[in-house]
């Protein structure tokens, strides 16, 4: 076994530099320490603080009650928590009621004092990061989207009393500020030959993905600010991998290290058993773009109107391949389509509100969205997923386990009371 | 004294128009209730609510601590709640570190389900909307900061331990959702001649300001969201006026009518008390928009940067003119200027962040930020200010009172030990 004082053998007289001019005390590293384990102790248990004095952290309303829901039967009540989309406002998900997916992994409890991130493998001179070294550099900020593999699963779909926040609540969307990883990259150098990252954070679980470093280069972005404040430690405090546009599982949180290197590492979401079912019955390996995909959250499952006439109908769209071009909405079951009104601000990898007029007269209706995006993918029924998987309605009725990337159009049934129910398997 | 019936009586057969179709249940009122009186009852004492579960409605890290500052011997500890500017990541102010100017009216405590805006005077048609009425108009998703008239004033600046949230810290950006009060206006019809309107809140003192009709259809949003939540119940809980650029008390919180008329209403916010002085000892009446501005919040007062070295100087600028279009930072004291690197999103009337690399080679620094908006404003520098007030500096040290709409530089001194000084009264 490595002494820690071998691993961490710190190359004497070079620093990072930006713009021309070093960034004191960015520790390189020795190419020793390119091995996964880990000796650091900045990763303990997650400690919730509330706050208090509203006059210095002020709180909502007590007529605003949107929460999020969890699965208390789940490996850990923290793992299945679900973003309620038909209650937010604008484009950008509170932090504080953003999904959360941690794998049975506890929440890690980091003093970003102590926390450090490291680039090492296939690089000119690995290097270390303190957090306020990252904050020297140029910071961006953009709002993107992160959304589990598994969204709006066929498990996650089956009951007709279903809401939006149960059947689509694992995307939420966040204004993130941090580092271009392209940045940091032009620090350490990258080797020819190189061709992909993987990102390693600090919880106990490790459900990495291996990342084309073509895309890290593109728009991957080392964040330590989310909607204004540090990112909170549900989403990877102090720091998070965003990778706009691609899978949970890309986007590590509690980030300590990249690796750059020739091929991927067959991590945990590299496998086919995190991956989406082929025709054939074999798993699609190495998918990363999140499909175009979009819903109606007014009107939505367990949403009730009273009276019939006129409503502003509204909901989200967001798409992996970037921005939302298109949303059209049907009002009689997917006979004939209208386009519905992008509504501003659009960016790329981001949600996107719509927005349809509607008049209702007070027949039992179903209502849909479909994106289109602005590679022109366009958002599919269930019926045609049904025909590329080789498979029928009664399989994902009949799966236990989710089924990732899985973006058919969802219609919600309006009936003539004004309930509103799940109709995915009746269209 | 008229009942209650006679003021709410309702125009049959009439109702609202969004694209061409007829919004339900929107209710006309009729001219009888256009006085200034309120006999409702939906504004009584605001009654913060913590949420408990961390898993419904998360909360931050115990290690972030970036809290709100107040006066505890002004007329409401809420009255004077500073925003931490330097602990801001990106462009978005959390909605709970969002600047508070109360002006010793307790916060209402409004339940959103009896919530009314009422549009009337000058308009075709005067309506009342509910706030599910409102929710039917397509909406609009707006980055803008808003800024209270007294920012920034000689008091906040007197001390040269003041931090950047004590100088600086009442202007907040979020991002805005809301309806187009110009939307509103189609609905209601405005009639010839009609040149003004005037908003007014649920608090218990009206502090508001007459508005050019013309700056009201251009931009202004009848908000119901802010940062993806609903308003904050400091903020204007559930409707808020935001009128990007104008100073804070044009940017109604707890809206509950909007008048239209041909003359301004001499409120309060529109007496010279409230303006700043004009060279002949008179005040200005009807200032609208926020002078063009700028701050470094990275190295701020109060900071250390205990070694010498490569430094991201950070800060934000903002303007009631439009767009930021140039900042230039100086590190010597005023002799040179060069232009920071503007970082995006840049939006309209909205906090811009800028990026400067510096290199202190330890010696004492003065370090100032110059902000040039849209229209070719550029901020003063104070022996600018006081040849167009006719007074010198040390009348801005003397007065007592704050005077508003006060955007100089801010210059700020790094001694050679690394500690960092309020300096606007040395240069």
């Amino acid at each position: 076994m490595k002494s820690k004082s071998d691993r961490r053998r710190f190359l004497k007289g070079s620093a990072a530099v930006v713009g021309g001019m070093a960034v004191g005390g960015v520790k390189p590293v020795s190419s020793q320490s390119n091995d996964s384990s880990s000796d650091d102790t900045w990763s303990l248990g997650y400690e919730p603080q509330t706050p208090t004095d509203p006059r210095e952290y002020g709180q909502r309303s007590r007529y605003v009650t949107a929460k999020r829901t969890y699965n208390p039967r789940g490996r850990r009540a923290t793992d299945d928590v679900h973003s309620p989309l038909a209650e937010i406002e604008g484009i950008i998900t509170p932090a504080s009621l953003h999904f959360n997916v941690n794998h049975g992994s506890a929440i890690p409890d980091i003093d970003p004092a102590t926390h450090r991130l490291m680039i090492h493998g296939m690089v000119d001179r690995p290097l270390i990061f303190t957090m306020e070294e990252l904050k020297q550099f140029p910071s961006v900020t953009r709002t993107h989207f992160v959304e589990c593999a598994y969204n709006a699963a066929p498990p996650e779909r089956r009951s007709v009393n279903a809401t939006v926040q149960r059947t689509h609540g694992q995307t939420s969307c966040s204004e993130w500020t941090g580092v271009l990883l392209s940045d940091l990259l032009k620090e350490t150098g990258v080797k020819e030959g190189a061709t992909w990252i993987v990102g390693e954070g600090a919880e106990e679980k490790k459900r990495t993905k291996s990342i084309p470093l073509a895309k890290a280069m593109a728009d991957a972005i080392v964040a330590y600010g989310q909607n204004g404040e540090p990112v909170r430690p549900e989403q990877g405090f102090p720091l998070r991998l965003v990778v706009p546009g691609y899978e949970g599982p890309a986007n590590v949180k509690w980030l300590r290290r990249i690796k750059l290197g020739d091929q991927p590492w067959m991590a945990h979401a590299d496998n086919p058993g995190h991956t989406t079912l082929r025709p054939d019955g074999k798993g699609r390996w190495f998918e990363f773009e999140m499909g175009v995909n979009s819903v109606i959250t007014s009107p939505s499952g367990g949403q009730h109107f009273p009276k019939h006439g006129f409503y502003g109908l509204t909901g989200l769209a967001w798409s992996g391949g970037g921005a939302i071009n298109r949303v059209e909405v049907s009002t009689d079951g997917g006979n004939s389509w209208k386009d519905a009104q992008l509504l501003e601000p659009i960016h790329r990898f981001a949600h996107t509100r719509f927005y349809f007029p509607w008049q209702w007269n007070g027949e039992e209706v179903v209502l849909q969205s479909r994106a289109t995006d602005e590679r022109g993918d366009v958002q599919p029924a269930l019926v045609e997923l049904n025909k590329i998987f080789g498979v029928d309605t009664d399989y994902w009725l009949a799966i236990k386990d989710s089924r990732g990337h899985f973006n058919p159009i969802q219609p919600w049934k309006v009936t003539a009371d004004g309930r509103v129910y799940n109709a995915i398997w009746e269209v």
